[in-house]
């Protein structure tokens, strides 16, 4: 299967989300709320993206910490199909949540390890999101060897990955040979001059690589 | 100095939030708006919050984990004093947060390190918030000494430790001789059949002991 491509609204406002969804809803297969626009906005904008896309994937990138029955379900509620958990979360708060909401994805930040995700998979959670952190982009790191070999283990260990983190079109080649099961950008076609057709560049070059 | 007490409003409404901060805002020293309130609402109840009580020490539970800058600056702007980041956010984002906001409180949950804390240490933080998850909880766990020790350790590293989870009245008393610098209670003090009353005795509670 060909990777999907996710978009991530990390806006400030769900108007400004909506001016990016208006350009690339249809062309991309995953519509993400972002984690900024969750905690401003709360789960409205889940519910506006819900009543504009009855039919595509939405993912509320919440990063429960705790509370994942409540959360969950509130993120259903509002019409999500996805939501994400952080990786620091307890065995049970992954439980909890993945028992009110179709998929599960943690979210991989700092010091998690191959072992903690083995109780992932035991406890069902299908997916994972391999991230570079934006703050840690901005402090100069980049993808390397170092990620694509702990995406590589990941996948075979059963999950599906998703990338993401200052990710563009050229980028996609990095990930060539692996099974890659979504890539996720945000401001590479929210903030191109053209978000429609950096959309779709993206979406080309994916069929092109994979 | 005496602990000081914090509410953590854990609603689904911001409306639901006021009726327990009518009866226990002027009790309690800190004002907190949980990460389920913040992720149903947005900043919102943030705003309300700081518009009923200009002088009250309010924080916004976001355990923001990526975006630090960016998420802080929305918080400040709301008018939070403080924000929560969790454990596992990079440092980078940590330190992004920290420049934003007046004070940020480090959630402790799953495997933090005390080699972690000390990149806390290093590069300003001051407050920590020991967790007992509520799934943690919800799955039979309680508060131990292993809990109490690391609190200790924590303590003279020179954070201020704010600890939450399960509290009630009775628990507050493991806590003697420590140096707590706040107790976060939620549902035992909302849930109470007389908030107020739980309020007050949570500080009547904290004078006698400390």
């Amino acid at each position: 299967m060909k990777p999907n491509l996710q978009i991530a609204l990390d806006s400030q406002t769900l108007a400004e989300a909506l001016e990016t969804v208006r350009e690339v809803g249809d062309v991309v297969d995953i519509l993400e709320v972002g984690t900024v626009l969750c905690l401003q906005d709360g789960m409205e904008p889940v519910r506006a993206l819900r009543a504009l896309y009855p039919e595509k994937i939405i993912l509320a990138d919440t990063k429960c910490a705790d509370a994942g029955s409540t959360v969950a379900k509130n993120c259903k509620d509002a019409g999500a199909d996805w939501m994400t958990v952080i990786c620091c979360a307890t065995i049970p708060t992954m439980e909890a949540a993945n028992k009110e909401i179709d998929q599960l994805q943690v979210e991989l930040y700092g010091d998690w390890t191959f072992e903690q995700a083995k109780q992932w998979k035991e406890i069902g959670i299908e997916q994972v999101v391999y991230h570079q952190s934006r703050d840690a982009l901005l402090s100069g790191e980049t993808w390397g060897d170092k990620d694509l070999d702990k995406i590589r283990k990941l996948v075979k260990m059963g999950f599906k990955v998703s990338v993401t983190g200052g990710l563009d079109v050229n980028t996609i080649e990095l990930f060539k040979g692996i099974d890659v099961y979504s890539f996720i950008a945000g401001r590479g076609i929210a903030k191109a001059s053209n978000p429609k057709k950096a959309a779709q560049d993206f979406k080309d070059k994916i069929k092109e690589i994979f």
